[in-house]
């Protein structure tokens, strides 16, 4: 039920099939050593987050390149990437259900796995999932740091996950905390996010002393994306950060205004269409809402000189700007999807390209893991 | 690649893994078969879009309950249906390049195989594809109706690909027109979707008269969607009609008030999801933007007294309205998508249920299918 590949190695960016997710081998490589360097010499470690990208092989080139694992947000992500041979993975994220947890016991019996709490019943069900499977299950206590999502929001909440897990010794341990200020990563200016991240990092503080002073060790504290990681690694709480999007890169990061000290980035993913139907008035591309997600905003067109009016299922139409380059029927063209995760999430294929040619099309293997 | 069913045949829907796609089959049959029987009562035919299920299940079960086929907007999910035995499929959509013309011709040696041009160099692609495949493909010119999006725009281009298409005979046929009001589907008012279609059933007239006064004859002219389907029938201009979320439904078709002698349809489709966070403030859903479109709004959840706030890539933060159930970790909730194509395309499974239990779960085989 895979559709095929749109590129081959070695064809011109021209031929690729449209609408395909296109990387740009040389941004991709610029911002992965950079932030991987940046944040090693900040004395923390990197934990890439598979959720942006769901590829075994860019996984691979993380680790490669001094990711100490990877993180997903489910457990049929992280059976992917255990299956492509990442031996270290955390579901940053808190799951329910006995089968989740069974299939995350399974996992832990070749690979070191760890995932977030933050209520009992939870516990409950990867201790009894761990005992079963007889492989151990590393817990992260998940905190909210300000989101109003999911995560304790007291340090009583905490103590008493922190005992539970204990009574299910040695099959469930605690590894630390997860604290991740998703809504600081998007605030424009630096400013503002470094007043987000200083408030998650006393929260963190709290916690952590009120897990200590009771005997529990935290010996990691994990979270931060692309938005923040600078911050979180100066501000001393967070031991891993989890950025994504950095290998990628949208146009929703791209109108954040640079952070202090973090390397720029550079746009790495794009979508190529090809022109459909030409009008002087519009025209239209083959890729519509299947193509991209519009939840972060409608795709951009850097330097053609057009801007999307709007999107369709399969369609997008595109009006001229005063500089339009002329477009043909047949012509393709290049685009920055408003957000990179839920986009790449609709694709198959991630085809890699260097110097205007296709080098490989990588399988998106975690693409449509939802549970 | 395609994750594992998340529910086996005989299941009750609470065992059901999250998040899931859920096809409520009383509701599904009652929808085919209102819609199918309305409009052989108006003496018109229903080519079932695939566009909105990309489910070879369904499609099956549309053209048992007599749909003459099926349509689709790529190239890929034509691919799907012939394989899974649909032999009258078209291309409800205009499609560019060598590598997409010579696929379709491929499946035009088994299959019946429309297609849309609105342009001289698809018509030229897609002769020399089928020439060289010995297959035939009919051709539809799609008109502007309105849309500002792909379509001819005035009789003269018609006229020009009618005589482009004659050019490659016999392997090239024109079969008439495809006229798609897109826009009017979601128009709220009667009156509104009334007035869009009338103008549309106006300019098909134009067209065709012109073309048949050259001597091209029009078969069929093809259009009409869920929304507006009913008045392409009264108005006499539309041979067949293509509704496709008719069997599923959505919020946003949902809010539409009802067409002029319609039969009303019910909810088919939704999108079960597990609470795995619950506060007083709020709770947290295991499904966001990577379970659910939302270009078309944010999903609800009828009769829980919750309500979305937002979407995140993968979790949906609802908070309670004064009448709201109580609920714990664990518990599983329906909810209605804003828009059912696209959510759909993000499933790989829809789970087919009666009377509380699972059926069976459908593979999603066209998702994906971007080209």
């Amino acid at each position: 039920m895979t559709p095929p590949p749109p590129a081959r190695p070695g064809d011109p960016i021209e031929a690729v099939d449209t609408p395909a997710l296109l990387l740009d081998l040389d941004a991709f490589e610029a911002n992965l050593h950079a932030v991987h360097a940046f944040v090693a010499a900040c004395g923390g470690r990197v934990r890439a987050h598979g959720k942006a990208h769901k590829c075994p092989e860019i996984a691979r080139r993380q680790v490669a390149a001094g990711a100490v694992g990877l993180c997903c947000q489910k457990v049929g992500e992280a059976e992917v990437f255990v299956r492509a041979g990442i031996r270290d993975v955390l579901v940053s994220n808190v799951i329910v259900g006995e089968s989740k947890a069974r299939r995350l016991a399974a996992l832990a019996r070749g690979a070191r796995i760890g995932v977030c709490v933050d209520s009992p019943l939870q516990v409950a069900q990867l201790g009894a999932a761990a005992r079963d499977a007889q492989a151990p299950l590393e817990l992260l206590i998940e905190i909210d740091t300000g989101m109003m999502r999911c995560g304790v929001r007291d340090t009583s909440e905490a103590l008493e996950l922190a005992r539970a897990i204990d009574t299910h010794r040695p099959w469930l341990s605690l590894r630390g905390l997860q604290a991740y200020q998703g809504r600081a990563q998007h605030l424009r200016s630096p400013e503002e996010r470094a007043d987000a991240i200083a408030r998650a990092g006393a929260r963190v503080a709290l916690f952590r002393a009120a897990l200590e002073a009771a005997g529990h060790r935290c010996a990691e504290v994990t979270g931060g994306g692309t938005g923040t990681y600078p911050l979180e690694l100066a501000g001393g709480a967070w031991t891993e950060v989890q950025p994504g999007s950095y290998v990628l890169m949208d146009a929703d990061y791209a109108a954040n205004l640079p952070a202090h000290g973090a390397p720029a980035l550079r746009q790495a993913l794009e979508v190529l269409c090809t022109v459909i139907t030409a009008r002087d008035t519009h025209a239209v591309l083959d890729g519509g809402l299947k193509a991209f997600a519009v939840d972060s905003g409608l795709p951009v067109l850097p330097g053609s000189g057009w801007r999307v009016r709007g999107l369709s299922d399969e369609h997008a139409v595109i009006v001229p700007g005063d500089d339009a380059r002329a477009l043909a029927v047949g012509d393709k063209l290049r685009s920055v999807p408003g957000h990179c995760d839920p986009t790449v999430n609709l694709h198959d294929w991630i085809v890699a390209h260097r110097g205007g040619r296709v080098e490989q099309a990588w399988p998106i293997e975690a693409r449509g893991a939802l549970f």
